[in-house]
């Protein structure tokens, strides 16, 4: 038996989510089957992360044990065509010791939230982007977002589904940065409750509107309450972007 | 009536390219129809260039005679609206005088074809960018293209289906820019040969490869011959991004 890593590139626009479902199609089983018709055995793919429907992944880390010998980058050869034509590629594939595992031994995570402020329609991008119509002050937001960077409790930023034990989570960077009329939204930390990300742009959104001032989202996150949310961004521009290891 | 220009970013994926075809659906017509079902009035589109089938516009220059009064603003808002969900929008319209004129005026073309120069499969961008699995040298590519810079006569790269009176061009611009993975080629010109874009790329793409030299290439244009091609790019990597007018 060896334990494979993957670096895994997937467009979630088709999939109910990373996480297998009974009732629709998903990234982890997309990869699972191709294992399986690949190795001839069934095998569980344990992710990084796990990603809501909608949600995308540049470099999603993820691992599985595979019984049948093969080189890693035969496997990832061999997987990438199996899949096709489902938009998951598998970036990267190496051998890792049996303690490695992509979600317990991450000791970071990175998202970007990718912003279209625009009037016109999205084109290229449907699904792939949150379109803002009214202009964003992106200035107003980086310096709002600095509010929440710093261990808080983020219940106002959580899921009602959300199954972390604790709402108090360490967030280590949450920049702000425009170019063009486009916005990206830099976040990083051990690890995120369910929605938070969304969440919090959704509040940084409505800074960027001029509906909330800075002291809104400090309150906001000071009230530790849902109800106290603003609003919660789309899964469309949401992108796992990595996850760290010691 | 009044005479509106437009500027159109589209996806060209689910077109027949830019021309209204009996046989498909095209930009043109997707934006006639909008016209027709905002106004009440047939209109014809006139666009700086007409694009092939998969070759997408990010700054298409168009016209159309409109003669229902109507604020530049609120025809572009109306079209958009009535064009959802084909993957065309209007990013901006103005009256323009009547001798004003999107091909004829037009002075300037340019072009980016892009090349994800990677093993994987493409996830977010099927359509979108030229895969290229063998690692090209973009530099040697980059070197090689100002052979084909200036006033050459471009039979070569010129399609079987060109309606070009003649087959010499100045072109202005080509240059090739590597961005990690991704490679990006500028063309500028006046104007451009059926097919001349891509013709170009994919020359460059065989240099990349070691397959051509510079000499080859410049042999390649000195035989004015389309035989002597070395391959023609898809056009799933050709934008157009923009005309210029005096």
């Amino acid at each position: 038996m060896t334990r494979f890593a993957f670096t895994v590139e997937f467009d979630g626009r088709p999939f109910m989510g990373w996480q297998r479902q009974a009732h629709g199609p998903s990234v982890q089983q997309t990869i699972e089957d191709a294992i399986a018709a690949v190795t001839g055995a069934p095998a569980t793919v344990h992710a990084a992360g796990r990603t809501d429907a909608g949600v995308h992944g540049l470099a999603m880390r993820a691992h599985a044990d595979i019984a049948k010998p093969i080189a890693p980058f035969r496997l990832m050869e061999a997987l990438n065509a199996r899949m096709r034509p489902a938009p998951v590629a598998i970036l990267a594939c190496e051998a890792v010791p049996d303690d490695w595992h992509a979600r317990f031994s991450c000791v970071g995570r990175s998202y970007v939230y990718r912003i279209a402020n625009r009037r016109a329609p999205l084109t290229f991008e449907a699904g792939l982007v949150w379109r803002v119509v009214q202009p964003l002050d992106a200035g107003a937001m980086h310096a709002a977002a600095q509010t929440l960077v710093g261990r808080h409790d983020f219940t106002t930023f959580r899921s009602a589904h959300c199954q972390a034990e604790s709402p108090v989570k360490t967030l280590d960077r949450l920049d702000v940065e425009r170019t063009g009329e486009r916005i990206a939204i830099h976040a990083a930390a051990r690890s995120f409750l369910h929605h938070q990300v969304r969440s919090m742009v959704g509040c940084l959104a409505m800074v960027g509107m001029g509906r909330w001032s800075a002291d809104d989202l400090r309150d906001a996150l000071e009230a530790k309450d849902r109800a106290a949310l603003g609003l919660n961004a789309p899964p469309d521009g949401l992108y796992f972007v990595d996850a760290a290891y010691p």
